[in-house]
C-alpha cells in the first residue's frame, strides 16, 4: 500500500512537471478560457456538488466533527456561487506571466530583461474547506503553474466534484487535465510522499490549522509559503486620537474575530492609560469581547480577566483580546517583535515620528498607521484573490496573489558578445 | 562538547538577531563607513593576514590538501588587495534598504507601499576560500543583514584574521560587533547546529563543492539560496552565423572553464552538423579542450572521445566539453530542461523566432541569445558583487546581489480607515 502511494505520487509529480512545461508556453487567453469554463461548469454542476457535499456532511456528522468544522465543510448555494464567481474574477485579472519586471542595457550592448515566469508546480495541502479546491486551482492556473491539490479527507467527495468542474474547464480550453490534479487518496501517507517530491514540486502551500502547518514545516523537503499564525497587534500611542482609536480597535478585533488579520493583542501607551484605555476596554466588553489584561488594565473594569504570559503569544481567532500597557512606541515595537508572528501590526497615532518608528521597527509583513489590521487581505490590497498570507520572509511576504505565484528569469539578448579577460 | 557547541550556536544566533534589529534601523552612511574602515583595516593588516594564511597553508600541506585546494586557500598580496577593493566597491553601491518597490492608493484612501527591508540574519557556510569572509560579510552588512559566517577548517586562521579587520570596521562606525560573527569552532557539529537555528537565521547560503551543498540541503531546516551546479549549455542553431558561433562557443567553454557559467555541453542543430560542427570542434580541440561527443560528433575528428549518458549531466569545471547533435530548437530545449541545472543557457542563431522559442522554453535562471554563458555573473549584469548564483526558483534566481539579500514589507498609511462588512 505504502509502495502504491509512493508510485502514485511520483507519477502525479511527473505529470504535473510535464504539464507545467506546457502551461508556461500557454497564452493567457487559454488559461482564462479554462477558468471561465470551470466557473460555468460549477454553476451547471451545483446540484452534483451539493450532493457530494451532503455525503461529506453526513460522514462528518457520523464522525463527530465539531460544529465549526461542519460549517467550514458545508457548501451552501451561496458558497458554490462564490466559487464560480471567484474563478471568473481570477480570469479577469491581468496576466502575471511574461511581465517585464526590469530592463537595462550594459555598456557592451547586452540587453538584460528580468521577466516574470511561473514557479512551475505548486502543491497545496489543505483541510476541510472544499472551496480551496477551486480557489487554489484557479490561482495556480492563472499564474501558469501546475497544481497538485491535497484536501482533507472530510471534504474528499466535495473536492472531487469541484475537481470535475475544473477538469471540464481545462478540457474545453484544450489544456491538459494534468494542469490541476487532485491526490486520489485520503491516506495520510500521501502527504508525506508529496512533501518529498523535491524533483517535481517547486513550492508547497499549506492551508489549515496549526497542527497541519507544523507537520508540513517539520516534514517538507520542499520550500514553503507558510503562514503559521496571525498574532496581530494594535498599538494605541500616546498621541492617538481617541475616537479614531476606538473605531479602529473595535473593528480590528470584532469585525470578524476569526480571520488571521484580526487583532489579538492591544497595546496602549501608559500616557493615555487613564483616558483612552478605559473607553476602549468598555467598547470591547460591550461588544461581547472577553478582555484579558495586565494589572493596569484589570484595574479599569471588574469584568477584565488577568492575562497570563501565554496570552501574549496566543492566536485566539475568537472574541477574546489581551491588553497590555507599554511605555511608548519603542516598548510597543519590542513587544510586537517578541510575541508577534510577523503578520500584521498597526499603530494609531497623530505623531508622524512615532508612526515611522513603529512602521519601520516592527518586523511584520504588513505595518499599518491609523487603519484596522483587518485590511490584511489580498483583495483589500487590490491584488485580487490570494492563496494565503505569508509570514515567511523569502519570496512572498504578506498576501500571496497571482504575481507572487511567479518567479522570474533573466533574458539576455546580444549580438555575438563574448566575455573578455 | 556537543552541548557546548549547541549553547554556543544558540548564543550566536540570539546575538545576531539582536544585531539585525539594530542594523535594520542603521543609516546607509554607518554601514558604508564600516565597509570602508574594514577595507582600510585589511590593507593595514595585510601582514597579519598573510602570516595567518601561512599557518593555514602549512597545515594544509601537512594534511595533504590537493594543489587546487591549496590554491583556493592561498591569500596572495593581490588577493588581499582584491578583498579590500571589493569592500570599497560594495560601500559604493546604492543602498538597497528602504527602496520603495511599489506604491498605490486604494479607493478608500489607504496608501500602500512595498518597501525593501533586510532579510534579517544570513548564515553563510563555505569551504577553503578565506576571501568569502570579507565578500559575504560585506554584502550582508551593506544590505542591513546580520551575518553568521562558518568557513572551512582549513582556512580558520586566515578567516579569523580577516574577521578581525571586519570587526575593526564595525567598531569604527559605531556598529555592534555582532553584525558579523564567525563561528569560533571548526567542529563539524557546529554546521548541524547552525542549520537548525530556525528561530534566529532567516536564510542559509552554502558556498562550496557539491558534497557541502548536498549536506546543507539534506540537513537544513532553514530556507536556502542554493546553487547546486552550473551545467550550462550553448545551442548552435541551424540559422547561426558560423563565425559568431565559433567565437561564442570557444569563449563560453575556454575563457575560464572552472567558473559555474562555463558551458559544459554544446548542442548543434543537425542542419549545420556538416558545416558548423566540424569548425567548432576543431577550435575546441586546438584550444586544448577534451571533446566528448555523440556518434555524429565522433565522426568529425578522430580526437573526439565517445560521450556516455553521464556526460550530459556532468559539471566538468575543466577543459572538457560534451557535444550532441539535436533536431532543432525544440530538441535543444528538451535536452536543456532534462539534463541542465536551471543555471545559464544560450542559443546562437540569426532566426528571431527560434531565439524566442529557446529563451522562453528553457527553465533556466539566465537565458541568453547570441552571447557567451560566461556572462552569468552579478558584476557583468551590472548588479555589483554577488554572494552566488541561485539555481533555485524562490526569492532570488540568478545572481544574488545586495538587492536580492533584501525582502520587502508592506507599509500602509491611513486616516482612521476601518474595514466594512
Amino acid at each position: 500500500m505504502q509502495e502504491d502511494i509512493h508510485a502514485t505520487m511520483v507519477a502525479i509529480g511527473d505529470r504535473a512537471k510535464q504539464a507545467a512545461g506546457e502551461l508556461a508556453r500557454t497564452p493567457t487567453e487559454a488559461r482564462d478560457a479554462a477558468l471561465r469554463a470551470a466557473a460555468a461548469a460549477i454553476r451547471e454542476g451545483r446540484e452534483a456538488i451539493a450532493a457530494a457535499n451532503a455525503r461529506d456532511m453526513e460522514a462528518g456528522r457520523a464522525k463527530g466533527l465539531t460544529a465549526a468544522m461542519l460549517d467550514r465543510l458545508h457548501l451552501t448555494d451561496a458558497r458554490i456561487e462564490a466559487m464560480a464567481k471567484g474563478l471568473g474574477d481570477i480570469a479577469a485579472l491581468p496576466d502575471p506571466v511574461g511581465r517585464p519586471l526590469a530592463e537595462w542595457m550594459r555598456p557592451n550592448g547586452l540587453v538584460i530583461q528580468r521577466v516574470a515566469v511561473p514557479l512551475g508546480v505548486i502543491g497545496i495541502i489543505y483541510e476541510s474547506r472544499p472551496n480551496v479546491t477551486a480557489d487554489a486551482g484557479g490561482l495556480c492556473l492563472k499564474s501558469g503553474n501546475a497544481a497538485i491539490l491535497r484536501g482533507g479527507s472530510e471534504s474528499f467527495h466535495s473536492s472531487s466534484a469541484i475537481m470535475e468542474c475544473l477538469r471540464k474547464g481545462l478540457a474545453e480550453a484544450g489544456l491538459s487535465a494534468d494542469c490541476i490534479q487532485m491526490v486520489p487518496t485520503t491516506d495520510r501517507a500521501a502527504v508525506g510522499e508529496m512533501l518529498r517530491l523535491t524533483g517535481a514540486i517547486d513550492v508547497i502551500v499549506p492551508r489549515g490549522g496549526k497542527s497541519l502547518i507544523e507537520r508540513v514545516i517539520a516534514e517538507s523537503r520542499i520550500p514553503l509559503f507558510q503562514h503559521l499564525e496571525g498574532i496581530c497587534h494594535t498599538y494605541v500611542d500616546g498621541a492617538a486620537d481617541l475616537e479614531m482609536a476606538r473605531q479602529i480597535v473595535i473593528n480590528a478585533k470584532m469585525r470578524r474575530p476569526g480571520i488571521c488579520g484580526a487583532t489579538e493583542t492591544l497595546l496602549v501607551d501608559r500616557n493615555v492609560a487613564g483616558t483612552h484605555l478605559p473607553a476602549i476596554v468598555k467598547d470591547l466588553l460591550e461588544a461581547g469581547c472577553e478582555v484579558r489584561g495586565d494589572r493596569t488594565t484589570e484595574a479599569v473594569d471588574e469584568r477584565v480577566l488577568a492575562a497570563t504570559e501565554d496570552d501574549w503569544s496566543t492566536e485566539y481567532l475568537d472574541a477574546i483580546i489581551s491588553v497590555k500597557v507599554v511605555d511608548g512606541v519603542d516598548e510597543a515595537v519590542a513587544h510586537v517583535n517578541r510575541y508577534g508572528s510577523r503578520h500584521t501590526d498597526a499603530i494609531v497615532t497623530e505623531d508622524a515620528e512615532a508612526a515611522e518608528r513603529f512602521l519601520s521597527g516592527v518586523d511584520s509583513a504588513i505595518a499599518l498607521h491609523n487603519a484596522s489590521t483587518q485590511f490584511a487581505d489580498g483583495g483589500e490590497f487590490g491584488m485580487g484573490a490570494e492563496i494565503g498570507i505569508s509570514t515567511g520572509k523569502l519570496h512572498a511576504r504578506g498576501p500571496v496573489g497571482v504575481e507572487q505565484l511567479c518567479t522570474y528569469k533573466y533574458v539576455v539578448r546580444g549580438a555575438g558578445q563574448v566575455r573578455p579577460g
